[in-house]
């Protein structure tokens, strides 16, 4: 699970949930699927694949089940989930997921927005699915994201130390980890910084993903500065696609392909092929025609002479 | 100068000439003055206006001395004009500009593509400029960029050691301090960080300006390991005008609203106001009608409940 890392950090792709349930076209089940195994031959090694929740809310996502049972024949990738409720995590479950991922945001606003739930009631559902799944699936890695943990474009700023009480209450709960996650575009790298740096005092290996957007285009120098701060595996979007649908303006995942750029060209390892990661953004283009797909190293293309890992003996950031 | 930093740091426009002259349409001279105008109202400290080359070609420039003469009227602003040779340095002398940058390149085939001269004969050029400096204008600070430093889009990587090298031989030869310019957005944050580290170990305070693109979408992560490194200096250009017209696909300085944003949001003081500098934004939008303007944070706007200098008194990254 992400605790376990086989390269210098890990890249989790969420377009296939994030990006997709923030378009309005609903992709095919198939194209979906065929984007998903695209992103597997490029070697990303952790993959959001669907959202378990009502298709009323989220018809984008009504074929959950579907795309985690076909994902799951990859061996050696981690198929994720995301679940709101106890109801979604058992079918997620059910579906073979290896990992979920409940969102539980830090601003009471933004958490009766998107869940109807307060915090604290969304920590009884941590309880009660961290509970379901030792019953019912015991290998299954639950992870807390901690939503709006930057700022809330409800209540404007949350204070640190509700986001940090939060995070180590879900671990409390049975989450095997915390991430943090800047929902709404609001954080900038000090921030960032600071806050990682006391998750992971608090929290330690438990201490999770950065989930980071590009609203005020900062979502890769937030991705640098969690990195510097002990950070090693980070949610991205292929192509930027996403957002949250309660946050108005707040669209737009850190683009997957700058991402592992910028790594690469650091010289760390991502385990991920820049060159089969443009030919997964062909695979998405053809499943949403006509959506907007962002990302400045894929018009730009890799610069001349480019190796990745040319400066992997020496040290990074 | 550039050395006495009344703030945290210096941004230095360089939109009205390196913006300027990357773009087909030229500005009109009032157009450009009313742009400079808006600027310095945004708090701007420092600005590049213009740049002393022959007008066949660079028609956008024509106008540089009439320029340069309006600006600098605006008692508590650094004018500055890029000169690529010993007549544009007189030329900018004498219309009054208070600081010249020269174009150096490490790589030999950009030099001779941009100025049609090697890195030495530019060598010389510092030495005949400084030296025409000390004997008619010795109040002006003259900077050195060393161009296409981590990276060339002809020859490929360019040596570090190559780069070092010809900053200090630039400031051996006279110039008052010299800066990397990542002419071709190849740059990386762990390179920025280790080039400026040496820079400085070099230089000292005569290390320069970081002058990065965001061509791959790593302008500002270069900003901020360049930062991090103590650099104090940061090039960009209003709504990412710019670029270099002799690299190819080189397009896309730095957005100065967004590099603005995230020092602001660090609580690093830039001088800068970003709701006048979003107004001067208007006012080049005014003078260059149908150009496409670049920048995230102009359309997301502020966060809610944004407040500049909100962490001044905590550390930054």
């Amino acid at each position: 699970m992400s605790t376990i890392h086989k390269f210098d950090l890990l890249i989790s792709e969420v377009g296939p949930r994030d990006g997709l349930q923030s378009v309005a076209t609903t992709m095919a089940t198939a194209d979906k699927c065929a984007w998903i195994d695209a992103l597997v031959a490029a070697g990303v090694q952790e993959i959001e694949v669907g959202s378990f929740v009502s298709p009323k809310l989220l018809p984008q996502m009504a074929d959950a089940a579907e795309v985690v049972q076909h994902a799951i024949r990859h061996a050696s990738v981690t198929i994720m989930a995301l679940v709101p409720n106890i109801k979604g995590a058992e079918a997620a479950m059910r579906a073979g997921a290896h990992k979920i991922t409940l969102p539980v945001s830090a601003s009471p606003a933004h958490s009766m927005a998107n869940v109807r739930k307060t915090p604290e009631q969304m920590l009884e559902q941590v309880r009660a699915i961290t509970a379901l799944r030792d019953e019912i699936a015991p290998q299954v890695h639950i992870e807390a994201g901690i939503s709006t943990a930057f700022g809330c474009t409800i209540q404007g700023p949350v204070p640190e130390d509700d986001v940090i009480a939060l995070a180590v209450a879900c671990v409390q709960a049975g989450a095997d980890e915390s991430g943090l996650s800047d929902t709404t575009g609001m954080a900038n790298p000090a921030q960032v910084k600071r806050l990682f740096t006391r998750l992971r005092s608090e929290l330690g290996n438990q201490a999770g993903a950065a989930h980071m957007h590009n609203t005020r285009g900062l979502g890769l120098t937030n991705c640098l500065a969690a990195y510097e701060a002990g950070v090693r595996t980070f949610d991205s979007s292929q192509a930027g696609l996403g957002g949250c649908p309660y946050a108005p303006g707040a669209s737009g995942n850190v683009v997957t392909e700058d991402l592992v750029f910028m790594f690469e060209a650091m010289g760390l390892r991502t385990g991920i092929d820049i060159e089969r990661l443009l030919t997964a953004r062909n695979t998405l283009a053809r499943g949403l025609p006509g959506e907007a797909l962002y990302g400045m190293l894929p018009p730009a293309g890799l610069p001349k002479g480019f190796k990745p890992h040319a400066y992997a003996l020496r040290s990074a950031v």
